[in-house]
């Protein structure tokens, strides 16, 4: 490590002085000394000042009502209920995940009773008017960055019970349960998912009939497999569910549909026919009360079919004004989209917290030193830890403009948005709850041991977000659904004798487009090249995709099995599709009028991003899309550009916006919280292992 | 998927023939039925019968000592202490994580304290039979299958701790030592890491002096960064403790060294100048009781000098028969090597549970099916759910020889093997540690949110066996340090001007050997091609690591800055050479007197570890070593293998001989498990939300 590249700074030279200043750590000390090691400098002394203006940027990123979150941040910080611990006169936020589950889904019911009578759910339901979705989702966010089990409870509440009356019901839904469900004066929870079936809702196995001398439903579990499970706020508190379920009428199968059930009265008695259970206890998430939930000749008023998609009349005749029953069944899973949005978001605030506290950590670590008269070296002086972080800091970047594109398109939607919308949140949800995982699993190896704390929360977030990667439709079925909806439309178009335009896909129809093949610095970090590889390898890989396709279904083949036997090229193609989408949307923020010092930041995230995801992904050598000597020239590149960009890493972070209180105490003088001083109960530490030797 | 797949078997046209004589999920049913859907069937049912013995093969895998552990096996059955649940009838092992960490650290004694009783430690440290070290291998790996803590427990206090006392310590510290520690008289623990110093050992900043007056050490924490840290058994439990310092005697710095100080007396009070506090919560191994320690002129006899490498008489005299400070350094070192040697195997058990677990799951779990009258499909008929485990199933065999290998080097070890055993075992755990996380991963995964479920085990453990990623040396670190063992030798052997022989590398002296370009099935999956491919790779980056070293000291640049600037070249190298080693294990493995059934599924496993390997690294076609075609045409390969190895997925997994209560109830009947009738506590299932409703 060249001490030249340290020097070069001011903050590098004074480093140097300071440490030929000061005692060195060798030096004997007969008693304890009081003060932290003089090894640790803050980070912002080991980084360049921002180049950029920090709030700008924070408003790229974040999108949107940046007041709303600080608020959020703000209240949380004032209440005991969120604060984990004081050291020293700072506070640390987060839950006490030393606590058995019971504790903590008290705890998370107990937030969010405060933050009730704060109002601050005030017109989730009620309040229709789009600006208000932007700011109801950026309080949402900002709530689910103190814990997942807090963001989990609200979303099941709100936008998996509150928002399937709200679309799947009509006005007489709205006028009985919509307030209701604002004042929490109804708990809903969502009874999709059966222990037999998840992401095959078509099949799940719940029965409802209808008994027209009563006008009733009547709801049942025929048989064990098809026990509701997973159900978020069954286990404890829900007082209704909205439960999907097959219905059969006058003699046919229409289908799956939802009705709302109460599960509990007013008193928290189960309902009469209702069998709940618990899901026990689980890796993380243990906040949420999942539950399980049998039905035994359970009847419900005929009213409470939420009939925005279909109705049964009074004397039973089952009508819709959708023909196809594959619309019908795609128009009840309206509300899984919404969540497959709020999912994405959310996985790239994880990240960001993860890469916030493990650069600044990286900034503040040292270990090893080239020779022992030398001060050791900062982590993030390393190139190899450069490379393990900035990267993924610039991905991360990437997906925070992409969620926040997804985010914009699904508010301000139209009708002939659905299919973009179902594609994009697809994509999306997989993409980045997979790079939250390891992005969280990366920063808690960079930080080594103290990642495993709890209170340094990178650990802990693993457990608790891993459960994105399978619910709300498992991870490896969506990128397949995603290639399935491509291929679609281009048999679709193909069909028609038309162009393929839809999901951006207008580049498939070039003809031939040779790669570049050149392999110099220029031309590997043009966003032209960029976007012509990106467009390339999804042009080819769908016509390969099709190709063998077409190829299977001539020897016999039907398109499903087809799909299947290709999964390897189903599964790059949607990943490609996504990754396009996502690139598209960074050159366009790009584009925006960015103040300059923005601007070049910008390119230089966008070129590590597209240049380290190029570099990780076999695809574009397998297929040629780049040679092995531009594979090279990019390993140095994105070693170039981690070293560019590791001055403006604090800064980088320090733009996501999050609290102090939200970072583990890594993030700052963690000598200083690691002292004997802020030792809880120090001098009471005689632990009593007297019992267990008498008894040898 | 083609029904002709399934049908090809019995089992299959069983499976469809029971399908069409039983009710569809669709019938109605009017009240709730006591029998589990018909739509489950055994993992055994859904597989052909094993096509070679099991136990044979058990006997590759494990290696050594079954009868040893099938007995840790029943004796945890035994005992409530290791059941976490009992279902209908069946035992589960586990822990209960549902616990806050003082229950779950004061139970893990529990344990400790049972097998003591039951005389499972007599001879863990004086019977030094090289037999009888296998057989306390056996022990220690059944009994951290159950649970990482109570390995971990067993490990610090036997192995660090003791191994100290053994391999650092003389006579006089055996003699008092040994046997107090085997009895649990004493519970050691091992203090090298601090809050400022991990990986870098040389950097630790205890510091201890010679008061030759008093014939005493005085061992001082001079500042907060010094404070020892992670120590486990520290926080509760440990009377005794290795601490590694700096000895700073006679006016130099005589480096690190290891002396035996008391923390706690006989009734558990923390000892005079001794302060001591917990680490808290963790994301795991809340069974262990880390702790932090500093020490105020805390004084040992001179004695207490762990004294088989370097030694101070009376007077105050520092001697020591190695003159080299380096080497002495080494010898310090040792007791972290057979940590290595543990991490690397366990690690592998840990993925044995896993996939037992996942692949169990998946040949009785349907979803989706390709039309509406018939079964969904089995998970694992699914190519692309069999390329997600399958392959980790042929590491995790190619991992399972390895680790075998590396431990009987180890037992068997003389002063010669010495440089071998470290590149060996730093290489495999780093390697198998990263394998362990990434199949835990996947498997999580593929059981959906199944795999969520604690008692599942697959998902927890993930959280505890983490650390293994970044304890006992860091992996990156590691694998670095191999790759800097490898290009040491390879200067050394030019300066001397003969051929590199050590740690297998004869072939880097072939010159150019090309590599064959052939596709054809036959070619690649043959093992002289697979060793030449592997061969080629570890030669080719060895001398493009050399080459750029070179240059770059040419210019000025040291050989460690020189080889810090090419992280990317190190850890490809340092994961090419333990790879190859990998595949030359299993060669042997394969070419020893097995059995022919054995045999033909021993070349498939190993095809299908090399394929997915090459599939998965980009190194291979980033510096040409294959061509784009064969990359492709190993694609279709790896389905191919998967393909044929399904059948014998679960005779595979059963070959861990991984006992039932071990593996989670997904492994089984999870209808049943999860049926009304085996719902704990089922009829006082009302929870009161009353108190919160009253208070809206």
């Amino acid at each position: 490590m060249d001490r030249r590249d340290m020097e070069a700074t001011t903050t590098g030279r004074m480093a140097v002085l300071l440490q030929h200043l000061t005692p060195t750590t060798s030096s004997i000390v007969s008693s304890l000394h009081p003060l932290p090691c003089l090894g640790f400098t803050p980070a912002e002394f080991n980084s360049d000042p921002p180049s950029f203006d920090l709030l700008s940027m924070r408003k790229l990123l974040d999108g949107h009502n940046i007041e709303e979150r600080d608020a959020v941040f703000k209240l949380m910080e004032s209440s005991d209920l969120f604060i984990l611990k004081h050291i020293g006169g700072d506070i640390f936020l987060g839950a006490d995940y030393n606590q058995p589950m019971e504790a903590q889904r008290s705890i998370t019911m107990d937030r969010i009773h405060f933050l009730l009578r704060k109002g601050v759910f005030r017109g989730w339901l009620t309040n229709d008017d789009l600006q208000f979705a932007f700011e109801r989702s950026a309080v949402h966010e900002s709530l689910g960055t103190f814990d997942h089990s807090l963001g989990i409870k609200l979303g099941v509440h709100f936008h998996l019970w509150g928002g399937a009356v709200k679309y799947l019901g009509t006005e007489r839904h709205h006028r009985k349960w919509l307030q209701a469900t604002e004042d929490y004066v109804v708990k809903g929870c969502f009874a999709m998912t059966e222990l037999g079936h998840g992401s095959n809702v078509r099949g799940i196995e719940t029965v409802t009939t209808y008994d027209t001398s009563t006008q009733e439903f009547v709801v049942n579990t025929p048989c064990e497999s098809a026990q509701k499970y997973w159900i978020g706020g069954a286990a404890n508190d829900a007082t209704h569910a909205v439960v999907f379920s097959q219905l059969h009428i006058n003699g046919r199968k229409e289908g799956v549909h939802a009705f709302i059930v109460q599960i509990r009265d007013g008193k928290g008695q189960v309902c009469q026919g209702v069998k709940i259970a618990d899901c026990g206890h689980k890796i993380g998430l243990n906040g949420v009360d999942n539950g399980r939930i049998w039905f035994d000749n359970v009847r419900v008023p005929r009213e409470n079919l939420l009939n925005s998609v279909a109705d049964v009349t009074a004397n039973g005749e089952y009508v819709s004004s959708i023909k196809d029953p594959e619309q019908r069944f795609g128009a009840f899973m309206a509300p899984l989209t919404f969540g497959r949005v709020t999912i994405a978001t959310s996985a790239v605030y994880m990240a960001k917290i993860g890469l916030a506290t493990a650069i600044r950590y990286a900034l503040t670590r040292r270990a090893f030193s080239p020779s022992p008269d030398v001060p050791e070296v900062l982590l993030l002086d390393y190139p190899s830890h450069q490379h393990r972080l900035i990267p993924l800091l610039a991905k991360t970047y990437a997906a925070s403009f992409a969620a926040n594109q997804l985010k914009k398109i699904y508010v301000n939607r139209t009708p002939a948005d659905a299919k973009t919308i179902h594609v994009l949140s697809s994509g999306y949800k997989a993409m980045f709850s997979w790079h939250n995982v390891k992005t969280l699993q990366e920063c808690r190896e960079a930080c080594g041991g103290q990642g495993l704390k709890s209170e340094n929360r990178i650990g802990q977030l693993k457990a608790e977000y891993d459960v994105q990667l399978t619910f709300e439709g498992d991870n490896n079925v969506l990128m397949q659904q995603v290639s399935k909806a491509l291929i679609g439309e281009y048999f679709a178009a193909k069909k028609k004798g038309k162009p393929l335009i839809a999901f951006g896909l207008k580049h498939v129809n070039i003809v031939n487009a040779p790669a570049q093949t050149s392999h110099s610095s220029s031309v590997l970090q043009s966003k032209d090249f960029q976007i012509a590889l990106f467009q390339l390898r999804e042009r080819d890989l769908l016509h390969r995709l099709v190709a063998n396709i077409s190829g299977q279904m001539s020897q016999g083949s039907s398109v499903a099995d087809a799909l299947l036997k290709n999964y390897h090229l189903a599964e790059d193609l949607g990943y490609a599709f996504s990754e396009r989408c996502v690139l598209e949307t960074f050159i366009a923020v790009e584009e925006e009028k960015t103040h300059s010092s923005i601007k070049s930041l910008l390119e230089w995230l966008r070129a590590l991003y597209i240049l380290s995801s190029i570099d990780e992904n076999p695809v574009f050598l397998r297929y040629g899309y780049i040679t092995p000597k531009q594979a090279q020239a990019i390993q140095s590149e994105i070693t170039r550009l981690c070293m560019e960009l590791r001055p403006q890493a604090l800064a980088l972070v320090d733009a996501f916006g999050l609290p102090r209180g939200l970072l583990g105490p890594i993030a700052f003088d963690w000598i200083k919280y690691n002292s004997w001083e802020h030792v809880e109960n120090r001098g009471k530490d005689e632990k009593s292992s007297a019992t267990f030797l008498a008894s040898l």
